[in-house]
């Protein structure tokens, strides 16, 4: 059985998006609320822009608070709509079983990997975060599996990557964050006989090739989804090893997240992430996520506001490369 | 509309029970694992022996890790068992939709109420906690709601008490802990309009009443799927102001308990709950809960052996009682 | 060598006393903030009154806040103060030779033991801990150790039991809370080969009896300190097994202590112990206790009431009892 | 008064050392532990090779671990080695006035400045932070003071940077962490009017240059004890805009710490930082720290080899870095 998405695979810009809402997805009763018509545009434009793949449902893309028909049907509809990219369904649930049916689902409806995180009512300890994850990747052999490594979603960072490289479909791991945590993800790999990759954020990215030089290029993006082409030319600098350039626009990318995360306070911003997101997505224009769906995380204005501030100046960093790629192209 | 469970229903013995297992339920390809036989057998059990209520899916009760057919064969199948005796569902899950949609047919099947823990995924504030609630008990007037405040499972305690007091069929909360916390539950409830009550857990009862001589007495209680004369034969006692008798009783509870928790720790036990409760009660031998569902939690063995040294002690709880009982009834 | 504080003296209230301040106290620049005289009138009134031992600087007595001079001049003149009375010293520091030096001052001017909590800039491990209270207990053999186990001080709770109990000098434990964790702390006590014994919380007390009917009547009451006669009630009554006298009486606490605990919020609690703990017994009237020294923990307005109604409530209810007392004494 | 370090002056690199230990440091009993001589000598070394200034007691030069006496023998002794070289006192203790005792002790003997964290019994809150540096620098404001922000020892972020850095004399702060938190620090700065800077760690500064090209250059650093090169070519680099230079010489340091801190686990290192800190700085020999001082953190030995490789590769540096530079010399 061959891998849809292999190690090799993951490279370039990973992009996080919205489960784009009906106008009234923020309704207790509302059903069938996947903006089916803006999710395939909003596909497209990322793989028409160059993107390499697409990350369905984590906490952005609000894997919580759809309903299973919805799941379903964003996950076949984002299948569908991307032409080579692509497209990791986002399966976690409340437990193992139900997770590996919709990932059967996803490998059925044409998915080439998942974006997979832990069940989170109880905390997994060490031990059953690699049990987790060894029976999901042996139910989808034909999955590459990111693990999604959110530790205030999951009640605790994954710590055990000598174990999960040695998976054969475990193909890498959204990081978060850098500092020890993240260089200790890396010895791991490393020393480890398996093989994967770590995601970084993207404008993580040329900071953390100040510690290691040598390890793919390759990020998760969730500003993609506010218009992909800073961190595109970012990446294209890297690879050129244009530092300067690289730096610059990972200072560009910093100011628009100067007013995302509350008060820098990232557990304020865990408990309202879709809000603050989908916010600064509206805002910055290129695509329509809708609102947020129930439960209602009855975010503070504040927070919207720095939200939308960010997705403004977003906006003005596209415009700037936009302008830049267009004065290079026609010289 | 009348409420099914009311505020003066919540009263007595309220009994947490398992979902029971087939014999496959811990491998990740089985399907239809609710054992339906033994579910009827140990809520007919239950009621007969005398308790109050059953409350079927918290942490015990593993919500998490029912797919969504089992969820519905086994609130069935309770509500069909029980006669008189009220069942209170668990249609916790990541979101108010599928909360409400799985509240809408525990109402339809005969529940009485609900026993209701909040999305996990995000930790929500106090607003939103309370927003939640609302919503979930406009959806299904006719239910009771019991809130399942459970901080390491749903990240945060409730606090807001005044507010949830409000809402017209929000009837009671499963308590936890004793102290300020518990106090502060306790002052908030009475300032308020709303009338609501609180479930303290078994063994902490007599102790609470040392703080609140006139609180109604009701507990819930996850022993009594052990066998529940202790703990009715505890309530008679507290009913009957023999305190002597109620201590007595209390002791010999603390006394099985003092292997349950691995060490006293409830950050351990957080994460190995269903593991270790459905060894205690197995040992026990009321009721036949099988083995824990997926994801497997690969509990300790030093963990389970405490379980089951508890339920052996508890049983022997059950003998003493029965004895004194069988005694006082042929004197 | 004989033992000062033996095992079996830990017995009866232990009373938590503040440091009394100077006006001045809550100056920076001010220097000899105790108020001598009234230390020896409170220490006195405290031994009068019944009390069978005073412990002197742990959170609420500010032994963060004293200036080393301070910190001698208030237990020289403690342990002078008291005539047949128990004194335990607080010589806790940020390492173990200041720590030792307090101790075998404590032990020069007469205290009979300590109480001790632990280094808290890094959080000790288990074994660190344990490792700890023996160099201590090695230094001064004569004192008898009670430990002052806060986790919230020393950013974890004391979990080796077992070991601790084995140390010679070490006979007892200011306990914190009720449930799992303090159960273990008696399942280990009880399962050592050493002696040590629980000094619960005075409101706690009956409470903790429910679970185990035969351990020693010892308790620690910063109550004591807004005036003694409801703690020593309610010993009385415990020791005489009219538990519904001693119900009553921790009834009457915990209404007193229904507005201490700001919103039921411990942590909240903890950032402003003696600002709180001073309102409170400044209202009581017992003893006078002075401002808090600096750091000024800036404690809202609203936390200061509630200490305050939390006084006036405790007022009541020595008066209530001494009432009761006069009765009975009359009749 | 002229400010003795001003902001301008917070540049290059600032040192932190070790309180070299005599050979019986560890044990309870011993008194005057400094080994006075090895500190003069240590001192000069760093001063020669030219680091701009050493800052002494925060958590790895043991400020909680020595009594009153050591700590003004070691202060006096490096304040007076140093000859041009910026020395930074370490004040903190449990309560403001003890530190502000300290900090004139230090400003009598000619240091510069103060690194200066916050008394930890009890968490300050944000008020009361801003309160306590307020009231330390009104007492000495020839000194400039730059905020040791540990999160782990004082149990809380600073977050009010915009408060701080309106305090005259408040120059600096010790950074920790990279990422929104210290995104939100550097936006802060820069709204508020007063003036300040931010150390960030010596293998973080290429990182934080990417998001921040025009800050101004300066890091802490513990590896200077270790030998300082790597870092001081690391500053050139930087300066010269020599990214690739800068690059592999933070990609050599984090290879150095890749074993430092034990499994990535932050907490772990807290709990052992002085005893890993001196086992590495004793095998990368450019100082002699001695033992560490009690209380004893019973450190697991792996944590020690982890700290003794991460030194024998940092000597690696050290040699790579000077032979290079020996070999630009002689071109």
């Amino acid at each position: 059985m061959s891998l849809r998405l292999t190690v090799e695979d993951v490279s370039g810009v990973f992009a996080i998006v919205p489960t784009p809402a009906t106008p009234d997805a923020n309704d207790p009763d509302a059903t069938d609320t996947v903006d089916v018509d803006e999710t395939r545009r909003a596909i497209r434009a990322l793989e028409d822009a160059g993107v390499d793949a697409v990350m369905l449902n984590g906490t952005s893309g609000e894997a919580f608070a759809l309903t299973p028909d919805e799941w379903r049907t964003f996950t076949e509809t984002a299948a569908d709509a991307a032409d080579e990219m692509h497209v990791l369904a986002g399966p976690t649930t409340l437990n193992t079983r139900t997770t590996i049916e919709r990932a059967e689902f996803a490998r059925d409806v044409g998915c080439s990997g998942l974006l997979l995180g832990r069940p989170m009512w109880n905390e997994l300890s060490p031990d059953a975060t690699v049990n987790f994850y060894e029976e999901v990747a042996d139910a989808v052999p034909e999955l590459g599996i990111v693990a999604y490594d959110n530790p205030g979603a999951f009640k605790r960072k994954i710590t055990s990557w000598d174990r999960l490289a040695e998976i054969e479909n475990f193909v890498g791991t959204k990081a978060v964050g850098l500092g020890p945590a993240y260089w200790e993800t890396i010895r791991q790999i490393r020393a480890a006989d398996g093989d994967m990759r770590v995601l970084q954020m993207d404008a993580y990215l040329p900071a953390a090739r100040s510690w290691h030089s040598d390890l793919p290029l390759v990020c998760w993006s969730s500003s993609a989804s506010c218009g992909p082409s800073p961190v595109l030319a970012m990446m294209d600098a890297l690879e050129a090893g244009a530092y300067e350039r690289a730096f610059d626009l990972s200072e560009r990318m910093a100011w628009s997240f100067e007013t995302f995360f509350p008060n820098g306070d990232m557990a304020a911003f865990g408990r309202h992430t879709p809000a603050i997101v989908k916010a600064r997505m509206r805002e910055a224009g290129f695509l329509d996520p809708g609102p947020v769906r129930p439960p209602n995380p009855m975010t503070p204005e504040s927070y919207l506001d720095g939200g939308r501030e960010s997705g403004r100046r977003w906006k003005e960093v596209v415009a700037a490369v936009e302008e830049t790629d267009d004065a290079a192209a026609t010289r």
